[in-house]
């Protein structure tokens, strides 16, 4: 039984791994300042004598004895990681310099977060983890890109130099339940679109790919990749590749609405390709998903119908 | 007349500028650590009117009234920069939000020194600013290549959000008097092994390429760009290329002393091609480096041979 810190436990995936970790039996912490999060995705918890809801924001340094850390904490959709850019980098940066510098202090081991993004638009496919990426270092996402980058350097620097010890996942497209309504992805975005019988966007011609992961398998390799000795990064994500154009079609039959399909502008430097490498995760973790996407847009679906009933 | 922050200004490139500045009838203020740089490379405008010095770290904050900053305050070369990965990546973070920080409270317009290393290994060459760059984020020069790119990202989040006037010069290497002596950079370790007859060492094979630039071109170009109406990303470097082994060849004749030339082991990740396009610089600025590597070099020679008097 450890004691376990979460940055942006409030989140999406964090909440997702608070659930999983308070099931183990561990005392978790959650820090979120709830920019992106809400108080409800964890709020089953509340009160139990191992859970503890700590409303910081982590560019500020913060002091508390933990085992682990899970390095959350950061907006992970374009339209709220560009609606601060400079807070975007701040949180990855010097947000993440306070974490490494807590697990220095206590000895912890830190799981960083980073993203498939490091690869920017991609010139290798599938992207495996020894490829350096193709980033835009001035371009709209670069705020998200270039911190989450840095934010790995980081990671190995305090390895190197002060031993702490890493852990760096690259997280790919991942959705699920508790997405938040206004988080701007395609997967909630379909999702809702189709349900309320708004028209399906596509941004751009709908060519380009994403492969997506579901929740639940993301939380498991996090927790494998968190408790393994591999310190290298680790993809994890799901390498079921699909096209946007595919990706609608796909949630418009699924929801069974009469729903159009339009295309919008393309993003600028929108990645037109995006598939992982999961090699190092399957030989090294032996984790692979197991959920398939109809299984997982199911559920989603249903997370969704439940969130429109609630806000009527 | 403005009033001008330098930091960094005890150090190399810094040095000059405060020079050229001062001559042209601005204050000055140096805000430096004294990591690499030294008193010695002011203490002749110490005393002036004009001049301030101050002793600091800009990973602090610090409050002050200025009109423009030039932000130099950065290790530069590969064995300084990597002899304290988290403080090389803290300064560039960190201490660059803190003078965008600064600039931003006191409209002050900034200029950050950026690298030709945002390129890292370039699979373009030779090298405009469109380039999006090839850089390993987790090798042993990322706590530098990376931190720039992201100081990058920040100027311009800084810039769009928050309308802080910024420029960013993406300097390529730079050589000339007041180089430390134990900077480690080729210029001054080909020139100190030649003058005490040690023997010149090459790393890997010497057939990787660099492309130098004699520090009062660079000095120019700075200014130019601070003073221009051009706010994205422009080289300033010289694009007279050599390989490592041509140049150690130069040097050893222009020294004409008995060294011997050989070879050590290659760095890792160590970029095997470089040179600017510097079309922007000429066009944009109406910019060009003027000084021939000869002569620049035959002054390097001579403050060099100063230097080793010196420390008799
Ligand atoms: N979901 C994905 O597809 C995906 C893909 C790649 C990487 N990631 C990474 O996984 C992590 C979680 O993503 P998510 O999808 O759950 O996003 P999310 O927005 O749902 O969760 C992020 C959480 O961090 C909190 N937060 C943000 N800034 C903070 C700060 N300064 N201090 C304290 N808390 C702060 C937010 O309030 C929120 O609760 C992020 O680091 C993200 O970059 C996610
Ligand atoms: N010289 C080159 O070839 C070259 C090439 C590309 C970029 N640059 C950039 O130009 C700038 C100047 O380089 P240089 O060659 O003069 O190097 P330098 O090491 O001689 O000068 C850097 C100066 O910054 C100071 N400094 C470092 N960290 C500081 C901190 N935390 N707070 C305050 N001061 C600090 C040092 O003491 C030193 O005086 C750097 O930003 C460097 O990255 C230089
Ligand atoms: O328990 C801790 C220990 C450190 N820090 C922060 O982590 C940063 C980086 O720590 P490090 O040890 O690298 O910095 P130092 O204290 O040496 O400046 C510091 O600035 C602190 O603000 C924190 O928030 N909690
Ligand atoms: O309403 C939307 C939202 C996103 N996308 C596209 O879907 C892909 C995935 O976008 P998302 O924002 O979910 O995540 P990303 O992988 O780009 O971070 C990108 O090509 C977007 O341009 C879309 O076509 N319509
Ligand atoms: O004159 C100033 C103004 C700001 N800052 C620093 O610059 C950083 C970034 O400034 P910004 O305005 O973005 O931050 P905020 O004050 O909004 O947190 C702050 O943390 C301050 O420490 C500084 O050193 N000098
Ligand atoms: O004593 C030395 C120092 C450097 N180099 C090589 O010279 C080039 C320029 O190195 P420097 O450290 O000056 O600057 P960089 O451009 O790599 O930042 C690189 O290929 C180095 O491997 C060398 O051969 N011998």
């Amino acid at each position: 039984r450890k004691r376990i810190l979460i940055t942006g436990g409030a989140g999406f995936v964090g909440s997702h791994l608070v659930d999983r970790l308070m099931m183990e039996g561990h005392e978790v912490i959650v820090v979120d300042n709830y920019f992106t999060g809400r108080k409800r995705n964890v709020e089953h918890w509340v009160g139990h004598e191992n859970f503890e809801l700590i409303h910081h924001d982590i560019v500020n340094p913060i002091f508390i004895e933990v085992d682990q850390i899970y390095h959350l904490a950061s907006p992970a959709s374009p339209p709220h990681y560009m609606y601060n850019p400079v807070k975007t980098i701040k949180t990855n940066t010097v947000g993440t310099i306070n974490m490494l510098g807590l697990a220095k202090r206590v000895g912890a081991r830190v799981l960083i977060a980073s993203t498939s993004e490091v690869y920017g638009d991609p010139e290798v496919h599938p992207q495996p983890e020894t490829y350096w990426g193709h980033v835009n270092p001035i371009g709209p996402r670069a705020c998200y890109d270039e911190a989450k980058r840095v934010s790995e350097t980081l990671a190995y620097s305090y390895n190197k130099q002060e031993k702490v010890e890493v852990r760096v996942a690259r997280i790919f497209n991942t959705y699920g339940p508790r997405m938040h309504m206004n988080d701007g992805r395609v997967v909630s975005n379909f999702i809702l679109q189709a349900l309320t019988g708004d028209s399906i966007t596509i941004y751009g011609s709908g060519e380009q790919t994403r492969s997506f992961q579901y929740v639940t398998d993301l939380v498991d390799g996090l927790i494998k990749l968190m408790n393994s000795n591999y310190s290298l990064p680790v993809n994890l994500g799901n390498p079921d590749e699909h096209t946007i154009k595919e990706f609608a079609t796909i949630i418009h039959e699924m929801v069974g609405k009469k729903s159009t399909i339009t295309h919008k502008d393309a993003m600028e430097d929108d990645p037109q390709r995006r598939k992982p490498d999961i090699t190092r995760a399957t030989t090294i973790l032996g984790w692979t998903p197991v959920v398939p996407l109809e299984a997982g847009i199911k559920k989603t679906i249903q997370y969704f119908q439940g969130e429109l009933q609630r806000s009527k």
